[in-house]
């Protein structure tokens, strides 16, 4: 029986509760949107009581369907003032699946006397303990600690120093499959939303987890094969292929070959140190150096891709996980910086300050532009990431974003949109990422309308990235077949496959109906998504955000980008036909 | 010949133009913010080269009318992210006024070298000149040395340190009759966005100056005189009233004893140590200690009212100008503190730095939340403003206003409308001036719409402040009325005697009606600042400001206010009332 957790942190209560028939397909993104829109007033203060914290794992998370241990996070957004979901790969997914929990709402507020709490979940239900010790503690060091208290087997989902604080780059972390703290929901300041509620810990136990209840197993497993031939077919996602050879960062060269990487805060579309920081490099280095580093590591059991990886020091010794594209580029080539142990370095720290390092790098960026650091100073970067971790005064204004750093130091060059930190593609190098960035309802998100795959990978299409025509049409497509797979569980990067094999897309469906009793065609998934991204805007007109917030920064539109010297001339008017109003 | 100077920051050219025909009967805010509206995107960075900051003295400023020297600066707000005017009492506009020109536009944006530039104005038109060795001067000494330098007979606008540095607090700073750096155009950062201009004074040389053309004298000089009548006649601004005995200062007691005052960052409506502060004891100090001090100080000449006041020290010398209620109140019961020497010392630091009392003050109360300083600490109060001149990174926190400091430290008791810190009077205490703050274009501001006439001074009628029944048209009608009077050069005291005295009120707008041949009536006051109004919120929108920005904080809903208990429990309906939509 699907059932949800509902935390009351103002009397610290915790109520098993049904699963409204209303939200019985429902999962991940579709589901803490749902809960957020319906429950939450959109003016409230993010880090008020009004507020809440939806935690819930995708559609088949927790059953064997492949690649698909994402689980997402939702609320009211201290970043962008909007509606958000981020969502992470991790074991933690399957295990509330596996469970039943089909969400998490975490609602009110305590008294703010100091005192943090766990809450514990089992197949029982949950409940709130007190927690000491954990205040300021780096995350690596608390996983560790929790772990070796309550052993091994338990999920853990957290919120680092900088949540404690109430930051505004603060995300909420889950454990890898070997109970790193490493797979981070970043974006959006949910980090910041946990800690307002003082909830510094959710510890799953799940023992006795019946597994996720299939409508119909046998269309489950027929769609899973065939999903599973596609993503074993398909060049990027399949063993021994791109991802799981370089890493997401074997996008470093196309993106800097294309013009497209953001380099020194996004004064450039080109960075001269690429390929010190690429992915082929980045394997060359782990394979040299051995020890505890590896390529192809998987986020939670049961993945094919296995795009991630551990980034080991000279001496062999781990040093971080992972070295993603984003926060490879974001600390990397948006700094000027291209070397790859200093950007190592400033992901375990970002990973152990609970810190998103999209926001930390694009901040930095706009430090540097504000002369807080020298472009290239991987040192002066890292110093200023440990003033987040103190939570200095200049800690304070960089854990709050690079807008909030861009208005401290009276910058006007600040990628952002919807007050969110642009990821690694260049608006006016790749114009359908860039209308994904302006429209999106989550603020500049690569993931929310992934245009990248057929303007610059081929995949799914192809695209001129310097063409406008008909990239609104795109933008709107990809976010609405987004929101759908952002609701299933499945990696977003299962979509590589989906995009070019119609079967591998027919078998991610008839696993979502194997598991729903559904009958969705692939079809139904654009106007699924849409549902949820009707109901995402609605909120956020609700919260005060209009057609004014689905614009560029100013100077995207009169500073020209080398090398192609393009500015974002995307118009107003193609912006705002992506969604009707 | 009525004119205005265009000025050029990016290629430094002044150009004399003639007033466009639809703006003839325009002056002040009517002009600064129709200037606005028909020039700037409203999306546009506040401290890019697109926004433009606009000067206009009001239209009878530089007459001989009473009380008229008030100058409005406008553009769009780098605090509430809307259209802006503030405006002072200055000599300023009266020499301005009598040059002719109606408005000084700077434009554009010079290549950010570091070099700033002084604008000289004379009959003959203006010129940019580069200035050095003020950067970082505090405007006290500054002032000072351009007097010196140029003669004491000159009229000067500038921006100070927090300007220079673009901090949201910055204000516009003017003269006074005695050349001190007091008068200022203070709230929502337009010292910023001067600042981002790189324009650091604006040097007045009115040598020459014909005068304001009178369309018809007769009617001028007979609407000044009923209007001088009202003015001697009216208890709060008759020579010896009020507010020439006691300033404005004579509020605290009144707010104090109807529980409307807000103390220690209003959390409470009633300060224990309001006596200490008030405006009988300020007199009396001043009275005792005799030397530079004085009460019933005008801040331009021919000021009927003289509600301003020069504080001395123990020893006599002059250690600030002025104490107004405001300034009083929000470096005072705000903070908890009830002592008049240590908030003159605070008043005198904002003014150096250039930055506003209100704002400043709302920022130092949260951050007291925050646990930054204790409240009633006088000592830790001062070095908190220290921090803001000095530009620490503590400082750019606070110097960027109320809503930014609450976002650094995660404080969710933050008291602004549109991000704009609110004065000092308490929405859940005094519900029409509540109204004012969340719905008025310019944000948390009691200018823009002072219900406290009739709600506490029994001015204008009488109105019980706690109750909420006719308070939505009460603020419509006060806010239209008060945008005619901020266009008109008048300043907004003379309302008290325009409420009560139907003569008075004529005799105003025959004073109007003779500068510039109109036929307006009392009746026609409404409708014309009305009309100002509507491009005021038609900027505001397209600048993506809805009727969520016309909101309460969130803890004035739920957080009651002792001694009445009660919370602002004035509807969204009756908010959205105020205007249609």
């Amino acid at each position: 029986m699907p059932r949800m957790l509902r935390v009351n942190m103002t009397d610290l209560s915790v109520k098993v509760e049904e699963v409204p028939e209303a939200y019985a397909t429902l999962g991940g993104r579709s589901l803490t949107s749902r809960l957020i829109a319906d429950e939450v007033e959109p003016t409230c203060h993010p880090l008020g009581p009004s507020n809440k914290l939806v935690i819930a794992p995708g559609v088949v998370s927790g059953t064997s369907a492949p690649s698909s241990g994402r689980i997402s996070v939702g609320g009211k957004s201290p970043l962008t003032g909007g509606i958000k979901e981020s969502n992470a790969g991790t074991p933690v997914a399957q295990q509330l699946g596996r469970m039943g929990y089909k969400a998490i709402v975490v609602e009110g507020q305590p008294q703010d006397d100091g005192q943090w709490f766990a809450l514990e979940v089992d197949m029982q239900g949950g409940a709130l303990v007190p927690v000491n010790g954990y205040e300021g503690m780096g995350l690596d060091e608390a996983f560790k600690k929790v772990f070796a208290d309550r052993g091994s087997d338990k999920g853990l989902i957290a919120n680092g120093p900088a949540g404690e604080k109430r930051m505004a780059s603060a995300g909420v972390c889950f454990n890898d499959k070997e109970g790193r703290a490493s797979r981070y929901a970043g974006r959006g300041g949910l980090g910041a939303v946990m800690g307002s509620k003082r909830l510094k810990f959710v510890i799953v136990d799940a023992t006795g987890a019946p597994g996720v209840a299939l409508h119909d197993e046998e269309r489950f497993k027929s769609g899973q094969r065939k999903l599973v031939e596609g993503l074993r077919n398909h060049d990027v996602t399949k063993p021994g292929g791109a991802l799981s050879s370089y890493g997401t960062s074997v996008l470093i060269n196309i993106l800097n070959e294309v013009g497209g990487l953001p380099t020194r805060n996004f004064s450039a579309g080109r960075f001269e140190g690429a390929s010190n920081t690429s992915g082929e490099t980045l394997a060359e280095t782990v394979k040299r150096r051995g020890g505890a580093g590896t390529m192809g590591h998987a986020c939670h059991p049961g993945c094919v891709i296995r795009c991630s990886n551990v980034y080991a020091r000279e001496d062999g010794t781990e040093q971080a996980s992972a070295i993603e594209y984003e926060s490879n580029w974001a600390l990397g080539a948006n700094l000027g910086i291209d070397d790859l142990d200093k950007i190592a370095e400033m992901i375990r720290l970002c990973n152990a300050f609970g810190i998103d390092t999209i926001e930390t790098g694009v901040t930095l960026g706009v430090a540097m532009e504000a002369g807080l650091a020298e472009f290239g100073d991987g040192d002066g970067a890292i110093r200023l990431i440990e003033e987040i971790g103190a939570a200095t005064p200049l800690g304070r204004i960089l854990g709050q974003g690079a807008d909030f750093t861009g208005r401290a130091y009276g910058v006007t060059r600040v990628p952002v949109a919807k007050r969110q930190g642009m990821p690694a593609y260049e608006p006016r190098a790749v114009k359908g990422i860039g209308i994904t960035y302006m429209t999106s309802p989550m603020g500049a998100d690569h993931t929310a309308g992934y245009t990248i795959a057929p303007e610059i990978l081929a995949v799914g299409g192809k695209a001129d990235p310097l063409d406008t025509d008909g990239k609104a049409e795109m933008s709107r497509a990809f976010q609405a077949t987004t929101a759908f797979v952002d609701s299933s569980g499945y990696c977003l990067f299962t979509t590589f496959a989906l995009l070019d094999f119609p079967e591998a897309m027919a078998g991610m469906v008839d696993t979502v109906n194997g598991v729903l009793g559904t009958e969705w065609t692939a079809d139904d998934l654009v106007s699924l998504g849409m549902e949820t991204l009707s109901l995402e805007r609605a909120f956020n007109e609700r919260a005060g955000l209009t057609s004014a917030h689905d614009r560029p920064p100013e100077f995207m539109r009169h500073e020209k980008l080398p090398p192609h010297n393009g500015v974002f001339d995307v118009t107003d008017q193609e912006l705002d036909s992506v969604f009707a109003r």
